[in-house]
């Protein structure tokens, strides 16, 4: 039962079921209640044609840490599913790695809300602020998650 | 050279190009001068979890026909890149076929604005409306697009 | 009682309560179930240095006709109070009056959505699009309103 | 001179304009190059008809804020212009002050970004966040300020 689940295992098994995210291959990289990261590696068909992480992956990964980040803080037995987002595009984004780091800064019983930095890093151990996104989300029941789906693995 | 395309095969080249739009599959529906229509086909790589369309894929193709409309609007030569969306998801997105209306609302020499209808259709004939965008776009030099590209095919 | 109200007067007595809102001036055009209209007639304390309707104030007046709009779709009793508003601003707002039409493109029992034009008018007939906004209102119980309350007056 | 005045004078001086915002008594707290703090002081006419500060009147401190924050980085003799702004109303504010933190998170030749934090605060020494901004702004020409221009007192 996701009542059970801590908010790393509940940011976990979120990513790993099928469907667009885990197609993505984004992956949690650090989770406590009310704050979250996650991050994708570079591949082809992530990209625009300039070569840059595409604006709908940023938003892509922008929305699950707002999802992460705003579920870990709700009750047991809740998620945060997206209503509204809005995304600033600071820098192309070029580097490696993406991440996204997510903050609530609301948490509650109908509407949370949550901003999200979304960085690129580089292999040479640079980092630079690529996109700031503001997301609004509503309160609904969690599906039944259970911390064994996180070793699906790969869609 | 870009100079020389239509509207219609400026928007059809652009999606063409290899890299996460052209993974998507979505398709110009149609196109006329600061008007254009993309869609994309129900696949489960593009769905959330629930089964709905995800919001980073809508989000997606949103931008893209905001750039289509904007990008057909501007002089020849010029292409609108994305500085700022904002989405607001209206219902889930569980149809057959994504469809994203976009309309130039203002074409400046440095930022532009389209507004977003997103659609799902079903094949019985339904059609609801999922998400409304606005996307800020600045004006670049376009790259270098030729119809022929508009024949590469799927990803 | 506000469930007494009919659209028109209940979107009136809004708008003549003390405070900012009746400060501005700001008036009903038309109201029906899901769309209104506010205007609001240029004064100094209105506008910018540079002699334009402040971006403040069209972003009440918008947010005010959103209100509008949403709530006489709601059931009576029922208010929509905002909790999330993007601007796009598309031209400077340099005519006699102010206008906004609003469309409530969302009626849910939670969180609404209202989409909003803002025009301005010119005494020669003249007529621009200014600027754009989205706005999410969450549904909260009405206050007690009257009718008699919009012989108020000026503040 | 535009050009020969300090971030602490430029932003004074354009709070000190005739018009809305010297209306709303608007004041700098502190500024230094791309941060910024406004504040305002309660006052029946900045109100909604439930006591807090009226949205539109946190929009317009939030929209001052970040165009001080901007304009403080951009070279000498330009300004920043809203162009686009997205609010979250966190709370309701209902503190006897509203001030406004003002940071410029992107500059550029021709579109910048800043992220603002409203806050309430109270003579008990509360503080609350109720609303977060982010605001896009276009670099122009400033206008022609004195620093003299803010002794003129209030409007």
């Amino acid at each position: 039962m996701s009542t059970d689940l801590t908010p790393v295992q509940l940011a976990t098994a979120v990513s790993r079921l099928p469907g667009f995210t885990r197609w993505t291959g984004m992956r949690l990289r650090a989770a406590e209640v009310g704050v979250v990261e996650f991050e994708m590696t570079r591949r082809p068909d992530l990209l625009q044609f300039n070569g840059y992480f595409h604006g709908a992956v940023i938003a892509g990964l922008a929305d699950h840490a707002a999802g992460g980040a705003v579920t870990t803080a709700l009750p047991a037995g809740r998620i945060g599913v997206t209503i509204d987002m809005h995304l600033s595009f600071l820098a192309p984004a070029d580097g490696d790695q993406l991440v996204a780091r997510a903050n609530a800064r609301r948490i509650g019983t109908t509407v949370s809300v949550a901003t999200v930095e979304v960085l690129t890093t580089t292999s040479a151990g640079g980092e630079q602020t690529v996109a700031l996104a503001t997301v609004a989300l509503r309160s609904v029941p969690a599906p039944d998650l259970r911390p064994g789906e996180s070793e699906l693995g790969p869609a």
